[in-house]
């Protein structure tokens, strides 16, 4: 029987959990969170759950990942439905090959669930599909922070010529870096790009630009939750879609009953 | 009010929608399908909706894309609350840019929802991580057919230097080339790479083995399904991961709630 589930959370709208996530969070007896994860989709869980913060996940701030992977054994071992959740998908970005490693040295079976992971999210509200015939025939997903939270080591002229469209997480405080890094190696200084802070909530914000423009944009913006970096032709016009975007929100929007579904159905206890 | 929305199946198990597209199912008047997605999720539509399979979308066998945007547009401006279901996630691989643009020259308000896409439903059950410190700082997302079902047009050599975890989708008919494409440009052939088919699915067969030797391994399993290609040195391990798997797929499984949960819940109608 399994013990353990490493779970994605998706970017942070509840309603972009699974229905395999959105159930396990009913049924667990206990659920190690990231800082990250939104209060919203806490509160998913049953009265009586254990809930359990162990920090953020951003190479800042966090619980060193050992005492992450103790708790996940220590809980993992007492029979109780453990969820282990994490921002996104547990697969991209997620550190869950320690967790994994850990699990599997105790002898613990886990699963994981796959969630939406942030760049989808984002190109979904900005309308921008991150693949497109004829303009980016791959996209490209890539760490914004190395180890000891200094950049990340790519081979920038490689990643540049391969093409595609390039999407940079955790890249909000090192962009200017990136940036410079990426018209050194070859790019356009005007290749569109667009800043996307806290992809899907409610306090989701776009900063465009230009690879160029971006750091000093960024910066201005004073972004303080998770950013996403989107690099690439695949973002021309994103900027004007925004605009239009907001326009029709002011149309009532038919999403009353969705979010009435979203309530807990039954508790077992 | 949104009259359309573009909605991620994912990769084919119903309960790896997003809870937004399970409900959006639950309420669509009309669903324009893709020919891939899974039977149990179009199952999950009320009784009276009508369903529309509008071909399969792999360069083969399609209806032609004009077709399909004329019936959403068709379809959308009748005031019925229309989903377009595309298998995986829309802005990955999903065609979309031609059908928001379609969207957008009707004047049809429309919305995204994304979708579990098939790289991380499949690295979810070989329980490898597509990131991983030290080993691929990044994970790039590619075509495995071009214009004209010919090999695509990718700068491989850039593409090997990049590095990270390379996913090829529907690379199943041209895994051949793209192999030694790969390996001309400079891969170590006995770099690990999997095949993967229906991904999600209880079909799912996982096809294991390098570089160069997965081609004559995919060709002999005989995969008629949609074939994800994972390359790289996160996928180490991947081998014996899934025999031990496998031996613990016979202990009983908690999951009978979870799938309780995905009755139908209620219905408008």
């Amino acid at each position: 029987m399994t013990q353990v589930y490493l779970v994605g959370a998706g970017p942070g709208d509840p309603e972009l959990l699974t229905v395999r996530a959105y159930n396990l969070l009913h049924e667990a007896d206990i659920i190690l969170y990231d800082s990250l994860v939104d209060k919203r989709i806490l509160g998913l869980a049953r009265r009586g759950a254990t809930l359990i913060d162990v920090g953020k996940r951003c190479g800042h701030h966090s619980s060193p990942q050992a005492a992450i992977c103790a708790l996940l054994v220590q809980h993992g071992s007492t029979g109780a439905l453990v969820v282990r959740l994490k921002g996104g998908d547990p697969m991209i970005f997620g550190r869950a090959t320690e967790e994994m490693q850990a699990l599997d040295q105790a002898g613990i079976t886990y699963e994981i669930v796959p969630g939406i992971t942030a760049a989808t999210a984002a190109a979904a509200t900005l309308k921008i599909s991150l693949t497109q015939r004829g303009v980016a025939s791959s996209v490209h997903f890539l760490t914004g922070h190395g180890a000891q939270n200094r950049m990340p080591a790519h081979d920038w002229v490689a990643v540049v010529n391969a093409g595609g469209t390039l999407v940079i997480y955790m890249g909000g405080q090192t962009a200017a870096g990136i940036a410079t890094h990426f018209i050194e190696a070859g790019m356009p200084p005007e290749t569109p790009a667009m800043a996307v802070e806290n992809a899907s909530l409610p306090t989701q914000r776009n900063v465009p630009g230009t690879i160029a423009t971006l750091p000093s944009r960024l910066e201005n913006a004073g972004c303080t939750g998770p950013v996403l970096l989107m690099i690439g032709d695949a973002l021309y016009g994103a900027e004007s879609k925004q605009i239009s975007a907001f326009l029709k929100k002011t149309a009532a929007k038919n999403v009353a009953p969705l979010r009435a579904a979203l309530k807990p159905a039954r508790s077992k206890n």
